[in-house]
């Protein structure tokens, strides 16, 4: 948004003589931090609380629970906030805080939701945030959340499901409206919250809510995308695009009902095998994937973002050290680089049981359920065609539920395909307008170390956002990555919940 | 056993004038009809009382309760029966009854353990034995169990967990042995009971049992061993063999941890396509295992086999049809002959969820349950050794625990083998002892429909009692084959259990 001198003649007539604060951002920076350093204890409690709230999207109840004490809290800091509702899908949360004189508007989009939790997996109970002085796995021992007073040390973990995967930013925003709210310092652009309630379950309902509602993002200047991790390196970042996804499960067939493994051993098809071959025939033992067309569609890098990839810190060595791999794919190829490919997953796979469960059974089905990464260029439907065809062109014959006895006496092979849905990939332009001013800011919070990544191998929903605006779209994370988000033992590192702290003041008085 | 002129004098100066009974195996199949269609409702109420009792081996408290119960069942019927104890293993029901004049001694074998349940996939709970008109997928309806006098139709089915394998021979064997009794019948053998509580887990200390009190067996004449299921055609058999069993679990690795599928997924290695590498790489599309050396160790089979597969009835279109298949395994070679051959089977596949439950994650792991069936000349751990050196030959590291940090840092493809233990493949020579007054017997129950078998494709512990005894190891079925033992749904068709009473009565009374 520009400001005409008209404009800011109009707003002195209109608000009085006063003149806005003067944007400094850098003393936001300083006064979050003190802030922070005084009041961590309490806000790693309040942070506990939040947390406490079950966020499964799938469930209806605590996902409303959710929208409702996020909203209490930023309507308590002078945010106008509805809970939009779509059908029964979890509500989208949104708000907006007007500043004087505004130089801008800025849109910040959070995801309220988390992913499903296996219980068993976990340390802890995933909701009950508990506080650890280092990581589980490094010997961190476990600690009672601090008492008013207690110095935090940036290396404690909060261990919890969303305490980086994405109620970190919540957290972090609400501290830096506090700390500029400790010091008088105004806000210099309006600020619009987008928070979405269904994220890890796609976001389905996140596309007709944004087009219901789209005369409340019509002014918006700049999208920030708050979530995903820093930097593997440990350094803070901004991330200019982010990977698309789709999926389907796949499941092949043997006799229509488990088979004594005895009398029919040898003599009945085991799904299993079957399976295994039609896997083997899609990915080469370099981890190439073999799908005709599968590396087609993606577009080609510019100049531009090769150099900002060469820009980026090497952390393959010590990934590969991390996660105890003597290889990583495609002989070592480096992160950033295969992150700007599509990629094949292979998220799970089932056929009757294992181990101690196991009986002497040949099992009538064996399936797989398969993700695929995209990147800029890809289409979603377009990739599952792909692999359909390569399924097609094993010989199976394809179906979409499960086959009839003439569909199996008809055909040896029949593979049931059942797609997911998914979107797009999203990059935006490194040298998009207000790119500049964002990084000056942020190099407040972050310092020089600040790195600017062409593309996130996660995924966000960001193509809604370019469908119904034109404003540059921005990833603003500042979680460890190696929170296990998705996983067990999800965790947040406290000295990364401050550093959103300072990141937000910073942004939130932004010149 | 030969009785001597001398002996039958002894036995006339200790036991008195009159001579036993005539043996008159045709009067007692007679005997045995008139019997089970008298008093079938009452059979099949009892039978579902024994089926009550839960008999995973597996729970010591239910296990040691169905033992309990069979031993007082054939104590009320003359039986001398003791429970055989060894460590926490499930007891192994022993019994006697001497016949006067016994003209050999016959050991019966059965098991009363059942396969473990997984409740969810059954019709009926598994331990409520459920009468219905047909079988379930032939639209058979649900009925009360039978009052007295009503007429029993050969066609129901009786559901529950063990209802054919292999608590159906306890029940016909009770009835035979009432139904003699009726009409005041002797028995012409000595009866050996032997009856396994832990076959379904490997009867591991079967072989501890028989050496501890090989006393007791030392004079049997003929072992008949009443498990499996009659042929597939609906005609009888006598079965002269079984397969062995062996197997083992494999398990191959990415990250020390599950990995987002958007931040590492192309990068980070997945174990899915691993380990589906691995199995593609052990069976080509027409189902020939390709492990080196799978199939040299099998003996070859003699003149005597090959003619008794040739007499044996065509079922491979029919099983083809049944269980909904387009085409068999190698080309749909016959199943006769294929379980002839070793098998190898996948009996399970797994690595972190499919379908609703998938997330986006790179598993950490991902195993399959590989099962070996055996045949005559192959040893247990030999064939194990074959798979292994398989897996090693594709690259793999092989370990026995899960991998430490410097085992995964030092060996990019990593496989845990968990070797099961298992026993060798029996087969008894069709011209041996015995025999042929079996066959003649049992042609009395059976008619001229009388299958003689070499081998079932299942397994028994039958290497155990060749190691004690060189009596003659004869194998006399009576399940229906439909019966889906080892899964969900099992059930006897009540005309092969009143089959199994018949034939009982019949050997009972064997000249």
């Amino acid at each position: 948004m520009k400001t005409s001198p008209i404009a800011v003649l109009v707003f002195a007539l209109l608000f009085g003589a006063a003149s806005p604060a003067a944007a400094d951002p850098a003393f936001a920076v300083s006064a979050a931090r003190d802030f922070h350093q005084e009041n961590g204890a309490r806000i790693v409690r309040e942070f506990a609380d939040l947390l406490s709230l079950p966020n499964d999207a799938a469930d209806t109840e605590n996902i409303n629970a959710n929208a409702a004490a996020i909203a209490a809290q930023f309507s308590d800091r002078g945010f106008r906030m509805e809970l939009l509702r779509h059908g029964d899908a979890p509500p989208l949360i949104y708000g907006l805080r007007k500043a004087r004189g505004a130089k801008r508007t800025i849109a910040i989009y959070v995801h309220y939701d988390g992913q499903p939790t296996e219980d068993a997996n976990w340390t802890n109970p995933p909701f009950e945030a508990t506080l650890y002085s280092d990581t589980i796995p490094n010997g961190g021992q476990r600690m009672a959340l601090p008492q008013d007073g207690t110095p935090i040390d940036p290396d404690w973990r909060l261990y919890a499901r969303s305490a980086s995967d994405d109620k970190a930013p919540i957290a972090a925003l609400l501290a830096a409206l506090d700390a500029l709210e400790a010091v008088s310092l105004d806000l210099t652009s309006n600020i619009v919250l987008v928070f979405d309630g269904e994220e890890e379950r796609g976001s389905a309902s996140l596309d007709d809510y944004l087009l219901a509602h789209k005369q409340k993002f019509k002014d918006i200047d700049m999208w920030l995308f708050c979530d995903g991790p820093t930097h593997q390196s440990g350094r803070p970042q901004l991330v200019f695009g982010v990977r698309g996804i789709t999926g389907m499960d796949v499941t092949v067939y043997g006799a229509n009902r488990g088979l004594h493994s005895g009398h029919y051993g040898g003599w009945s098809p085991g799904p299993g095998w079957r399976l295994s071959r039609l896997l083997a025939s899609m990915k080469d033992e370099n981890d190439n994937v073999l799908i005709e067309g599968f590396y087609d569609s993606a577009d080609e890098l510019g100049v531009a973002d090769y150099a900002a990839l060469s820009a980026m810190p090497e952390v393959d060595d010590a990934l590969r050290g991390e996660f105890g791999l003597a290889a990583s794919e495609n002989n070592n190829a480096p992160l950033a680089e295969r992150i700007l490919a599509p990629a094949l997953n292979l998220k799970g796979l089932k056929s009757a049981e294992v181990g101690a469960e196991a009986r002497n059974v040949i099992p009538p089905t064996a399936t797989a359920s398969i993700g695929i990464r995209l990147v800029k260029g890809n289409d979603p439907a377009a990739m599952q065609d792909l692999v359909e065809a390569h399924i097609a062109a094993q010989g199976y014959h394809i179906v979409r539920e499960d086959p009839d006895r003439e569909t199996r006496l008809a055909h040896p092979l029949i593979a049931k395909v059942t797609r997911e849905g998914g979107y797009r990939a999203v990059r935006t332009p490194l040298n998009a307008p207000g790119v500049s001013d964002l990084v000056k800011t942020l190099q407040l919070a972050a310092g020089e170390n600040l790195i600017l990544n062409p593309s996130l191998g996660g995924t966000l929903p960001l193509y809604i956002f370019e469908d119904i605006s034109d404003a540059p779209i921005i990833i603003l994370p500042i979680a460890n990555f190696d929170n296990n988000q998705h996983a067990a033992d999800e965790n947040i590192r406290l000295g990364n919940l401050f550093y959103g702290i300072e990141a937000y003041a910073a942004v939130l008085t932004m010149e």
